[in-house]
Parts: C-alpha cells; sequence; structure tokens
C-alpha cells in the first residue's frame, strides 16, 4: 500500500493526475433523487432467475435462497438517508483499471454520516484485520487514476473453517455492517458464500463485476465487467503501432499473446479494433476441434500466401489461454499429469533423456505423437516444470514461442512441398508469385501483453462504469442487501442499473477433482455478432492490409467516450459512444 | 507499401484516424511571409562550426567544403517562389513518429508549382528507381498518422561505386533537383556523402534528423531528434502502468530493458517521467568503470533493502545498450569475437562441452572469470551465435533476462550472508526489517519495449516538430541549397529554424578496422541538468515509491502540449510546453 504522502511527484507529471482527478465524471441520475448526491433504494423486478437445481447447491445456500428467491433488483431514487452504517471494501485478484474509481463511488456514496473502511492487501487483509478509515478527501485524490495501489490486493482464497472465523471476527471487532469485494468470477463465488456465512451476523456482502479478461458477462444487465475497454485499448494502441511498424519496416511478422487466462474476449476486442491480418479464437478452435498442427498451417498459408504478394510482415494474435482450447492439448496435459503422478518414483529414479522415453510408452499414440511435434523447450515444460500439486501450469508455457518455431518449420516445409496448394479458396498465386513465395524468408518477433494494461488510468467509459458500480454498491451495502452483484446495463442510453443475486449464476463444474459451485466463465460464443464480424472481415484483413492504428486512450476531446467493439456489436447499441447519466 | 485506398476501415477507427488528419498543426511564421504558405528562403549567420582535421576529410570533401564553408545558415521569409522543382524523399532506417508530416511539409511547401516524388522502401526505392508522385490531397490522409507505411523504409547503406551509379541514374531519369532524406546518424552521414558525389549533378541532398533513441543532437540547434518525444511517451505510458501495478500486485519486480540501441537518453527520458525505483544509464557505468557484478550488487541492494521494508515490488529500466558499455563485458566480446575468428577450424573440430573450455585458455584471466559467472544460455549465445561475419549480435543478448537472473543469485547469496551491510548508506534496516528481509523471496517478469513505441502517432510536438521539419527541409531543396541537415531549436519560444552544413558534424572514427568519417552519437552526459535530476533524485525513488504513472499521450486536452522532460532540462526552458509559431 503506497500512501498519498509518500509520493513526490514532478511539475510534469502531477498535472496529469491532478488533471484525472479533476474530469468530471456522470453520475447516474437514481443516485441524484434531489439533484445532490443520495444512495439508491432497491425494488424486486419481475425476473426471478434460474438456480442450479443440486443437493449441493440447497445445502449451500439455505439462507440466501430465501432471501433473495433469486429475483433480480433494479435501483431506484430514494430520500432516505442511511446513517451510521460502517462498510469495508477490498480489492481481490489481478487489478483492473478503475478500481479506484469504486472505491470512490463507495466513499461518496456514503457520505458523512457513515464510515467506509478499506482493507489492505485483499482478502488476506480482511482476515489479519487490516483495515483504516477512508476519508472523502482522500478519494478525490485516487477519483480516475489506475491501479489498485490505494488498497493494494491479493489471491488469497477465503475457503477453510479457520478461515471464515478470521472473517467473522474481523467483521466483529470492525462492527461492519457491509463488506463490498471487488473481484472476478471466483471472488463473486467467494461473495455469494460468504455472504451466507455471514447471513446471521447482520454483515451484507456485495460483489463488484472486475476482469480486464471480459468473461463475467450476464445477458440482459452486465454487458461487461470493468477494466476490459482499458486494457483492451492498451493492447490495442500496442498491436495498432505493431502494425504500423510491420508495415513500414517490412520484414517481421510479430507474433503477439494477449492476456485473457481462459476466454478470447480481449483478442477479439484487439481483433476488431485493429484488424490483424491474423488472430486466433480459442473458443472457435475448441468448437471445430482443430489441432495443433491444423492451426499451424492455417498460419503458415496465410504467411505464404502474402509472401507471394511481396508482403514479407503481418501481425498475429493469439490469446493466452489457447492451449488449453485445442482438444488434443487438453488431452495431453492431462495424460501428462496422471502419468508423472502415477510413475513419479519410476521417472526420478531414471537419467534425463529416457525418462522422456519412458513417459511416452504411456501415453495414447495421439499424444504421443502431438509431443514429439513439439520444440525441445516446450517439451521441457510440459515434461519437468510442475507446480506444488504436480499439474502443469498452462500460463507458463510460452504460447507465442511455441507458434513461432512449428510456423517457421511449416513454412519451410511448404515452400519445398511439390506442388503446394492453399487449403484457403481465396489465397491464389499465379506461377511469379508462386516462386516470390518460395524465395520468402521468415522472421519473427514475439511479445506478450498483460501487465501493461491492467492499470493504466480508466478509460472514460470504465471511469465512468466504475464510479456508478461504486455508487451502486454503497448503496445495497447501506441497503442491507447480500449476496448480490452491482450491475449496469443500457450503456448507450443511460445506464439500467440492477443488483444480481450472486447464487442465480452458480453452477456445478469439476474443479480438482470435486464438484463445486462456480460462476462460469463467459465465454466467446460463434453466434455472437462480434464473432461474425470478426469471422467475415478476418481473410480480407489477411489479404490487403486492412489494418488500423486506434492510437492511445483519449480522455479529452471527440475520441473519448467509445464503448468496446464487442459491446456496440453484441448489445446492437445504435451509437458507440457510451452515455451514462 | 499499403496504399490508401487498399484500407477498409470501420467507423471507430476511420474517425481516429480522420480526427488526427483534422487536427491543426502549427506552421512556423518564417514560412507564412504573406500569411499564407511560402517557402524560406536561407541566409548565412556568423556562425562557422568546426570541421574535421584529416586528410580523410579533405579527400572526401572538396566540393561540400567550399560551398558550404561550414556556415550554420537561418531560416528567413521570403517572396520569391521556386517553381518547375522536382523533389524527391525518402526513409531511411526505422520508423520514427511524425515520418508522415515531413513529408506533408514537404508536399504543401512545395506546392501547386513543384512536383514532389515519394521513394519507396528507402534507399533501395531509390536505387531501384521506384519512385511515385505525391498529390497534395493524398498527404491530407497522412497528416498526424504514424508510422513509415506511406512509403516504406529500408536499411541499404549505399556504398558501393555501382550503387552511387544507380542514384545518379534514377537523379538522370527522373530530373530531380533534390533529394530529402528522413533517417538517423548514418543515414545523415550518407547525406553528405551523396551531396558531395550529387554536387555536380545540380541535385541537392538534405537530411532531416530521425531517431527515437535521441542520440542525434547539435548543441545550440538540435536540441532533439524526432520520434523521441513520441516514442518515450509510449514507454512511459507502458513502465507507468507496470509502476502501478507491482504497487498493486506487491509481488513482482519487473525488469524492463527500453530500446535505444546505444546512448542511454531513452532510458533517462522513461525514468524522469515515471521515478521507477531502478533505472540503469550505460554512459555512467562506462564512466564510473563499473563491472557487471556492481552493477548486480547494486540493484539487488535495492530489492533487499525494499524487502526489508516489506515492499516486495518495484521496476528496473534498462537501456538496451548496456552491455557494451560495461567495460569488462566489452573486453570479453572482443576478446571472443579475436579467439572464436582465429581458431575457428580447431573449435569446430572440437566436441560440445570442450569447446568452452578451449575458449577460456584463449582469453584474459578477467575475461574468462566474466564468462563463468554468465548463465549457462547468455554464455551459449556469446560462444555460439555469431552473425555472419563471425560477429556477435549484441543487440541479441537479452540483457533484461541476464540481469534478472544474476540478480536472483546475488540476492539469495546477501540473504544468507553473515553480517550483511548494505553499501549505500541511506539503506539502513532494523533488526526486524533484517529479518523479513532475509524471508523474502525474489519473483520477477521482464519486458522489452521497442517496437511498440516507433510507429505511434507522432506526439503533438512530434507532429509540429516534423511538420515545421518538412516545411524547412523542403525549403532548402527549393533553394537548391545541399548537404544541409533541417533543424529547428528555442522550441518553447515559436522556434529558430536553421540548416546545419553536415559536414561540420562528421569526424573520424575506426568502424570495422578502417578510419571513416560519421556523425558522432550524441550520448547522455554526466554534468547534463537532466542526468544530474535524476542522480539526485533515484535513492529516494527506490526507497519512497515515488512512481508516476504519465498515462497515454494526449492529443486534445491540457496535457497535450508537453515536450521531453529531458529537452526542458538540458535546454533550461521556463515552461514544459512546447510553442512553435
Amino acid at each position: 500500500m503506497i500512501s498519498i504522502e509518500e509520493k513526490t511527484m514532478t511539475a510534469y507529471a502531477k498535472s496529469f493526475e491532478q488533471e484525472l482527478n479533476l474530469r468530471p465524471v456522470p453520475t447516474c441520475s437514481v443516485f441524484l433523487s434531489d439533484g445532490s448526491l443520495k444512495p439508491a433504494s432497491f425494488q424486486e423486478t419481475p425476473i426471478q432467475l434460474s438456480a442450479s437445481k443440486s443437493d449441493l447447491f440447497d445445502k449451500s445456500f439455505p439462507k440466501l435462497s430465501i432471501r433473495s428467491k433469486n429475483v433480480v433488483l433494479e435501483a431506484v431514487p430514494s430520500f432516505v438517508e442511511s446513517t451510521n452504517k460502517r462498510i469495508a471494501v477490498l480489492f481481490s485478484g489481478g487489478p483492473a483499471p478503475g478500481g479506484h474509481n469504486i472505491v470512490a463511488g463507495i466513499r461518496r456514496i456514503c457520505g458523512e454520516l457513515n464510515t467506509v473502511f478499506g482493507i489492505k492487501s485483499g482478502p488476506k487483509g480482511l482476515m489479519a484485520k487490516d483495515l483504516f478509515e477512508i476519508s472523502l478527501s482522500e478519494v478525490d485524490e485516487i477519483l480516475n487514476t489506475g491501479g489498485f495501489d490505494f488498497l493494494g490486493s491479493d489471491r488469497t482464497k477465503i475457503k477453510s473453517d479457520s478461515q471464515y472465523k478470521r472473517v467473522k471476527d474481523c467483521v466483529k471487532e470492525f462492527n461492519l455492517d457491509a463488506i463490498i469485494v471487488i473481484g472476478g468470477d471466483d471472488s463473486n463465488t467467494n461473495v455469494a458464500f460468504m455472504a451466507e456465512f455471514l447471513a446471521d451476523e447482520g454483515c451484507s456482502v456485495i460483489g463488484v463485476p472486475k476482469t480486464i479478461d471480459g468473461d463475467l458477462q450476464i445477458d440482459n444487465y452486465l454487458p461487461i465487467s470493468f477494466g476490459f475497454d482499458t486494457a483492451t485499448k492498451v493492447y490495442s494502441e500496442l498491436v495498432g503501432n505493431i502494425l504500423k511498424d510491420s508495415a513500414s519496416s517490412q520484414k517481421y511478422w510479430h507474433f503477439v499473446k494477449m492476456m485473457g487466462r481462459s476466454a478470447s474476449h480481449v483478442a477479439l476486442e484487439v481483433a476488431l479494433k485493429t484488424h490483424p491480418h491474423i488472430a486466433l479464437i480459442s473458443e472457435e478452435i475448441a468448437e471445430k476441434e482443430m489441432s495443433l498442427d491444423q492451426i499451424v498451417s492455417q498460419i503458415a498459408e496465410s504467411i505464404l500466401y502474402r509472401a507471394g504478394k511481396g508482403k514479407n510482415f503481418g501481425v498475429v494474435v493469439i490469446p493466452e489461454g489457447l492451449i488449453e482450447f485445442i482438444p488434443e492439448f487438453r488431452a495431453l496435459i492431462d495424460e501428462l499429469n496422471s502419468v508423472l503422478g502415477k510413475y513419479k518414483v519410476e521417472i526420478a529414479a531414471l537419467p534425463g533423456k529416457s525418462r522422456e522415453s519412458f513417459v511416452q510408452t504411456k501415453l495414447r499414440v495421439s499424444s504421443s505423437q502431438l509431443l514429439k511435434t513439439l520444440p525441445e523447450a516446450i517439451k521441457n515444460k510440459l515434461l519437468y516444470e510442475r507446480d506444488s500439486h504436480g499439474n502443469l501450469q498452462v500460463s507458463q508455457i510460452p504460447t507465442e514461442e511455441l507458434l513461432v518455431s512449428m510456423v517457421a518449420k511449416k513454412i519451410s516445409e511448404s515452400k519445398s512441398a511439390d506442388g503446394f496448394e492453399f487449403e484457403e479458396k481465396q489465397f491464389t498465386l499465379n506461377e511469379n508469385e508462386l516462386k516470390t513465395m518460395q524465395s520468402f524468408k521468415f522472421a519473427s518477433i514475439h511479445h506478450f501483453f498483460g501487465y501493461e494494461g491492467r492499470c493504466g488510468a480508466p478509460s472514460p467509459f470504465d471511469a465512468a462504469f466504475t464510479y456508478n458500480l461504486g455508487l451502486l454498491a454503497g448503496s445495497l451495502a447501506l441497503s442491507d442487501k447480500t449476496g448480490y452483484m452491482a450491475a449496469i446495463s443500457n450503456l448507450t442510453d443511460g445506464g439500467y442499473l440492477t443488483a444480481i443475486p450472486l447464487i442465480s449464476l452458480l453452477s456445478e463444474e469439476m474443479r480438482d477433482g470435486e464438484p463445486r459451485l462456480v460462476i462460469e466463465k463467459a465465454l466467446v460464443k460463434m453466434e455472437s455478432p462480434a464473432f461474425k464480424s470478426f469471422k467475415d472481415n478476418r481473410i480480407s484483413w489477411a489479404k490487403q492490409d486492412g489494418f488500423i492504428s486506434p492510437g492511445p486512450i483519449q480522455f479529452w476531446g471527440p475520441l473519448s467516450k467509445t464503448l468496446p467493439e464487442l459491446v456496440v456489436l453484441n448489445e446492437d447499441y445504435k451509437t458507440s459512444s457510451f452515455s451514462l447519466k
């Protein structure tokens, strides 16, 4: 946790943060019942969401099921003021742009008559009772700034009885009426369990949907999680610049991996904004059951086609989660996890190189063949680098380097193959172009963008979205609602503010071999307008250099109101500018 | 080369490029003699620069020496219009933001009565006679956009007689009156030679100072080359975001390498803008003759001190050229180049591992010891990966990974050392803090930023600077001046526009074992105000998290006029906002 006082700022940068602090953030009318800021109250809508039908569910949520009845609440203006409430807020998991505005919204909606505590360093700080009172003047200084550094964050999952007991102790010691958790799908799952656990303590627990991955979405109520817009705009700035660079220097293929642990929303959004020559969407690969070799061939085809046209450059966008969506790769990983566990002792006794041969004999033929095709460095990672549970850390696999290496090999094979033909019908080369293609030398550079985007100053959309999510979450807490997630839809039309019963989002999934109730990640849907738009255009992007450099986020001027492209497309908005008021 | 027509743009991005096109760019008054755009003319100033005293110089520039007399010219308003001139422009080397505005400035100052040709793909295109006529409407569409993709670029050096002959053929075929070369120090050296070569052909050659590295500077006349401002602002945005991320997540040290092949201006500027915990400046390391071990120890000290204070995070900024500025490393590389060349045959005959031992016996003791301390991967690069001339490609050494690995080792040694003491007197820890330090686990992530910044849309400063450099270069060409570089100083006070005789910038240097006349790279000076400001503050940055996230480049609003910090400091400007008018 970095205190505000500690910062020594130059005139230059001070003015940037100060200017951001001064940028007006819109307040939705539901919080302005009499013209000044007032917490909203809540009324039931006619919408009852379905709940998971399982023993596990009934056992887990006896209290919340009865209380919320799975009914969606909507925020309405109120003239009643809550007083003397004590509300605490924490960040959970990786940072996302806009977190500070949520804290600002909560603090301001609670006003002078209630107390707001910041919990330092996430769930860990909650258990360690590391709380401090947040003043109204403090939030003026964090308004519109990036990062989670005002409070800090942490990834601890509150699971064990002793952890829950420490939470209860903290609630009692600080006499808390509510805890607001700003986090992703897992953290919001935890909110549901904590809300159930604290239901009889008079302490509400409220969730706010955070994730730059964009995989926390709820049909009709939450088109996107906060942070996605800013992060994808930062990545799009960089990919746009690299696209320009590739066309200016005319000698490199850039392979760019994008953060997004599971879903490919980030890669899709960046593709829609920048029109790269090639972009992979994991969900499509899973749907089509593509093999690694097919993916590699498809990339190589585009590269070779362009080489024939004299264009020895381009950009390939790769989602971080790709590998786990390739069915044969997923199978290989599962088999390796099982084989390496089962024969741990035998394998450890073997000398270096014979380990691989031993493991090979224990794999199914298809997995064994796939393993053989992988570059040495990747093979070593798969065989020898495991986490403390003996599992492979899939996120540690440098997918971008794997693809570069396999694509290079495929290109050199294809060039020397007799009678090479493109699978893609739109790729045709005449004889001269085929010769040009054959003399092409593949040169590549790879990048990984993730940390660069998680702490940018929130885009005007994320700033407005999170500030109002904060006002909403604060209002829920002041109204003693528990087990809800704050949500805003109708983003181009003033905003529709609701509270979603978290238990209605849970479904049963196997995790670490156990059935668990979790919030399912929203994946890219093949039938979504955003994916279709990408699919309809990608061949022309590969062929014609229709790329775009969308530039950096603008906080002032004519370009400062844009929404994510995939939100505009999927929600069928008539404008790409947000309007929250 | 990407034609404008080929681009298929979405409404979203089209508006970005269109809005950029519409952003007004200031025109210096010297080009507005009667209120409308007119080429400037030139008069001699009293300033005569000194020329290199060497036989090589006298031999190389008999014509230019007489013509320019090494006198600086200044641009003055003119009422005469040139007509029927035929001027060609090319990009040379890596792209830098603002290149398109130079082309726009040249095209517009030449107006309807002269012809401007774009040369495709740099010097290669000049020799291949790949020219096309640029229309006035075309430059409206590239105004303020990033990249060199309007023309493309290339790194070919024009050296041989046959290459010079092809240039002359092109000049004759297109009946060119002038060639304008937009390039870095090497390209501008080439401009001088080409100007001399074409002196009797009636074809002028003019240079425009490009390089994101910022190492093309001329005292009193050129505070900075174009592209530096935009590139460092992009890198500073990213480093600022990562600083926020490190303080938000509180678990990683990020090692960030910055492009800048030789000088450390980029790293220094980014440090001045973001106040990272640690930043290395190659020139200081050379000046102090620091060893690699000393550098590693210094980094480890800051990390350990912060660990004692419970701050297990931070950012280290590393200049790309570092290794060649470490005297012992420079010596090792030189010795390896010589040994590997001399014993090529013997080494090739040896089996894998014994090669290293063989090479070790041929090195001086100090070089041999340094080699032994290096991580395997780096050692392998030094020993086995050479370019076609048998030389090491120093830029291929992943300095950031080298430092991460050596710092990790140093940290674990220091933690377990009895009676560990900090060299830096300002780092003191009490007993509890020392225990905290000892339980610290070092976790790191590394990044390299380079391609991300070379093709950003030019910052408002770079856009204004380059547009006026274009107007100036065009005016020089129309005035039949040859062998000059366009330069602008007084950046906060309207701009002072001059033409610097390129031969006055040349000095003799050994390159590839031969004496050559080259433009010396401007390095970071230890006595410069910018370096001193960094030096005075860095310990407090390491201790107190005084970091700054300066955000992305703003094209509109209150933050759109800033100059590079090091220019403001070194030029002793009273404001950080540029003013060209």
